[in-house]
């Protein structure tokens, strides 16, 4: 078993582009809410300010959020010399952040449980996990990416919507982006055309900066466009994330995305989501039972806190939509690309016993 | 004949919002750039200040740029003491204020027509076509009106996108606003989703402005959330202007009409363009013969000059979009609304010989 230093050494040496990593005793984040316009790093000493930072967004994703229980865990286990009802607290702590981040859930009582019947060990054992439960996601990041890269073809342009990469995932692509990245490390020809993603523009801002970081060629859209584009026989695929999956394959994913799938059928351009075999939601049957979350308003009123409309505007914000599934042309995942009919294939992607994410 | 006196005094008593209009010698016009943060009124006494404000469009709009033609030979002819050849520079400067402004070019030539054989009368001639001109306008924002308000339903939501409203016209409502106003004063329970319109937000701004005005209420969604809307059953008709309409009915419009187009078929919402009858380009079989114009891209990567993207983010920026005839339940004209197969029902309106604007 690799010790942490020597797995974030490994990191170092793959071009990761991390959201969280832990670094001469601290754990460290990039400022999600800064970017694209400072590259701003804060060093987390106390498992108070992680928790801080992921309520107000300063790190997000599902992923990443996941990996700050791992570190959250550790930097606990070291800070109290491996006491348990320290570590304890801290996972209680970290899962009140985001009651809805259920990969953060996973992870915290993932340690938790492991930890179960250690010793003076605990550290040591926490540090085991963490390493297993890092490697594992990133390895989840190559294996959803190279089977999504088989859907690309050289020449394509392909459409993506929001921020489904790196910052949100374990630093190689998360989901969407893995697929794309891996396409391009193919030495695939590829554009991608980012959706800038109003009202809290994620791929104006991240989604941009990662395929620059990445060095992958793209160009911005407002998301009114890609109708248009794909009219004119310019986006040969689509790719998106996943918030959830539904059990019929019917896809809840931030707002805006339902209406490029709509555009997608319209010119017969394959649209894909990359998600992860435990995103799928066996319980929900389908869509119809995803009650999409209303946000604040204000961010559709404002931009950088500086209002577009007249005082006193009424708005909404569904923060997602639904896709139903006769709009989607394959679920891609890291343990293949599911095909309709998905009651079926994504049944039976639930049996196959691979690695989790 | 009315005066101008008149006639402004009239257009008073309507409850209008002007864009333009006449008093103590001078045009006035509201800065359209400014709003709805500031109602803004330039005085313009020089006839090169109007065409500086065309050109920079603090005035915008087909329909306001058309009276601006016989604003701007009235007030050259007033200051000239009716010197012809005054009027007919101050006609030329206008005219290349903004070379694709039909409505422009052909109000300054229907009033230099008028004026060929006028002698000393001629302020009073200009005075009588632009009174006739500007009534006649109005008149056609009241007969498209109550053509397109019989297509609401008490108790319809109505969804718009970019700015078709009183200040891009006469006055009263524009073109789509007009269906919808003349629809609210009918006493019909309506509610307006007015889409913000990235990137130039001109539903945000404007229309918003001017629900808010005419005391129409409303809610404002960012252009990715209609599809999600009508799948709720949230938008029972859609009514958005229209830049060109090609001889076989298809739309050119703001980017992004296409998409709701798309999500209204899905959804079996009603989609209406509310147009003029001159507006329909018998020259152009098909949306396929429209080139589509691309505008400045820093336009997306910025919002109020402020960056929204990485620095060096290339963008796209297609200022309109095409939506084919087959996803349109009518095109809405001051003589009636024309329903499928259009290449007969626009011919036909061609013919029919009532009021232009």
């Amino acid at each position: 078993m690799k010790q942490i230093d020597e797995m974030v050494s490994s990191f170092r040496d793959q071009e990761l582009f991390l959201p969280i990593w832990f670094e001469n005793g601290n754990i460290h984040i990039i400022d999600q809410k800064k970017l694209p316009f400072a590259e701003e790093i804060h060093s987390i000493s106390e498992i108070e300010e992680l928790a801080s930072a992921i309520k107000n967004m300063t790190i997000r994703g599902s992923g990443a959020i996941g990996t700050c229980g791992a570190w959250g865990l550790y930097l606990a286990a070291l800070q109290s010399g491996g006491d348990r009802e320290t570590v304890f607290h801290a996972g209680t702590m970290l899962k009140m952040t985001r009651p809805t981040a259920v990969n953060l859930m996973k992870t915290v009582d993932e340690i938790l449980d492991a930890i179960q019947g250690a010793g003076p060990d605990l550290i040591q054992q926490i540090e085991m996990k963490t390493v297993e439960i890092l490697e594992r996601q990133l390895a989840f990041e190559h294996q959803l990416g190279a089977h999504g890269a088989q859907l690309i073809e050289d020449g394509d342009a392909v459409l993506t919507h929001c921020h489904s990469g790196a910052l949100a995932g374990s630093g190689y692509g998360g989901r969407a982006l893995s697929v794309i990245r891996k396409a391009y490390e193919q030495g695939k020809d590829i554009h991608v055309y980012t959706c800038e993603t109003r009202p809290y523009l994620q791929g104006a801002r991240i989604t941009a900066y990662e395929l620059k970081k990445f060095g992958i060629p793209h160009t911005l859209l407002t998301d009114n466009m890609s109708g248009h584009c794909m009219s004119q026989g310019m986006i040969q695929k689509i790719v998106v994330g996943s918030d959830r999956v539904a059990a019929n394959g019917d896809l809840a994913n931030k707002v805006g995305t339902y209406m490029h799938a709509l555009a997608a059928k319209a010119h017969n351009v394959p649209f894909y989501t990359a998600t992860s075999s435990h995103t799928i939601d066996h319980s929900i049957p389908s869509g119809q039972e995803i009650e999409v979350e209303f946000r604040d308003a204000s961010e559709v009123t404002s931009i950088y806190n500086q209002p577009i409309a007249p005082e006193g505007t009424h708005a909404l914000y569904p923060s997602f939509d639904i896709t139903p599934n006769e709009l989607i042309s394959g679920i891609i995942t890291e343990k293949g690309v599911m095909k309709a009919p998905y009651p079926t294939s994504l049944q039976n992607v639930r049996t196959t016993n691979t690695i989790r994410a």
